[in-house]
């Protein structure tokens, strides 16, 4: 493929242990780069910057690369792996954590080399603000960056989560962290406000009810794809901004009509990331079956309009 | 206007005192037959069937009438007009009910006068399935009737609620009464299980998330439209029916994309009516604004689709 659609990421590669109504698993492949990774390499070439411990199975690294994910930005240090443990209670609503153990990820500083820095897509997933303007600082004038954050660094950092916000195209928050940075519970307002404090465009990802793009020329909402064996929630923003990335990156497009399709590419990919555990079906889904996911999408929404009071 | 697009309620006028964080107004004109006939009046020529006591101002019946609203069923019962005193919290996701006075409600029965029976186009609005059933014996082959409930009839009377969505046209249900009346958290799934259960196609209202319609044919989405003066959510869900039903009887079509386009319609009215205390604006819109914002919900939700994978 061609050089000009590399996406590289940045964010967490780390091993899951989860447990929801319909099962569990133990030390699965996880963290936001990898489900990223999964989703996004259907669409475009993707390299990843993380950090993983001597721990990190020969495996996991095996199931990336099977997907021609670089990993040669994929450092390894001294130590464990980072780990998440949690749960979902009957609706899936919510992740409970029960436990998070940075560990190697507790000193990670992302160190971008030559190739990486000139990735004309970049993902900035769920890491300290810190970081994400670290990696902001080095990339050279990429085409689009999309970033991630969650109510933790809103809460700690709200100012560094605002100038990630001014200095990215696109700022993914799922809804309760719109709300939390925008000070404001009404969604319309939130996204309004957001864009007032400089960002240049927001989606705020509603999970079942779907997502919203807004920037200041468009407004744009897809639903959710109507998913009946929802297994495992985890992933499925990663796996959106995947979607979303992936696509803008394939078609090398950025107008309004690849935008709503990018977020319909994106809800598909959500919507395949939870009905497994870990990244099984993004894994193993192929271009026929994310192509029939967004034309599916498409038909729940499109219609032409008729006029109602003309004569 | 051409007698085949009457629309016939039946419903509730009432006496509303509501309190939101943005003012009150006290025995204003309410009911689901109100808010219904003004939004729907716009679209075709509305006759309504409720009951109302000797006490009930004949300023509110002079602006059903001003809307061109046919109140010939329109009874008048000795003692006090049904009366609701409720209030909204800062979120003004749901109505905190202070007092209900049935009143007149409490002995009413729907009797139809032989031009009403005729009715092409019902609207039940919320009132007890037992009478939704009356009206569904009186009523002579009508085109389209759509229903409403709520979940006091839900818990009371689940089998005469499922006894009227089986003989109905369309069902309009919110989320938590979807919920409730499929027993299943899960939207999607309790959408197919309504179906499951007999129900010909639902609707269901997802406030500020907008709206799904299925039926075994069909599956569409609309976002809410983006109300930013929020003021008052009395009687949202009422024209909303009243804006789809309302086009589906000036188009005096059927199919899909009429079906869409009155979703939107009815998105478009229900957020006329949020932006005012009592059906002030709903009263006053026009045309051209209600054409307007159909228009932008079209333009939300609208794209041309490309291929993703194509080489």
């Amino acid at each position: 493929m061609s050089p000009e659609n590399r996406i590289l990421v940045v964010g967490s590669v780390a091993l899951d242990s989860i447990r929801t109504p319909y099962g569990q698993a133990v030390d699965a492949l996880g963290g936001s780069a990898s489900y990223f990774s999964f989703s996004a390499s259907h669409f475009a070439p993707v390299a990843v910057c993380a950090v993983v411990g001597e721990d990190f199975p020969k495996e996991h690294r095996l199931r990336l690369e099977d997907r021609g994910v670089d990993l040669s930005g994929l450092e390894t240090a001294p130590g464990r792996t980072f780990r998440w443990r949690g749960e979902y209670m009957a609706e899936l609503a919510h992740a409970h954590t029960l436990e998070t153990q940075l560990n190697v990820f507790a000193d990670f500083h992302p160190k971008l080399d030559a190739k990486h820095r000139r990735a004309p897509y970049v993902f900035l997933a769920n890491i300290d603000p810190e970081l994400q303007l670290e990696v902001l600082d080095q990339v050279r004038r990429p085409r689009l960056v999309l970033s991630d954050t969650m109510n933790y660094w809103i809460a700690r950092k709200p100012d560094r989560v605002f100038e990630v916000l001014r200095r990215v195209d696109v700022a993914l928050l799922n809804e309760e962290e719109a709300r939390a940075l925008a000070g404001e519970t009404h969604l319309a307002r939130a996204a309004d406000k957001l864009l007032a404090e400089g960002a240049n465009a927001v989606i705020i990802k509603k999970g079942e009810h779907g997502a919203l793009y807004q920037s200041r020329e468009e407004r744009f909402i897809t639903p959710a794809y109507p998913v009946l064996a929802l297994t495992d929630p985890t992933g499925a923003g990663d796996s959106f901004a995947g979607g979303f990335l992936g696509l803008l990156a394939r078609s090398g497009r950025g107008d309004g009509e690849a935008l709503r399709q990018a977020m319909a590419a994106g809800t598909a990919m959500a919507s395949l990331a939870i009905e497994s555990f870990s990244p099984a079906r993004l894994i193993e889904t192929d271009a026929a079956e994310i192509e029939g996911r967004v034309k599916a999408l498409h038909g729940m929404v499109h219609y032409d309009l008729f006029p109602i009071f003309g004569s």
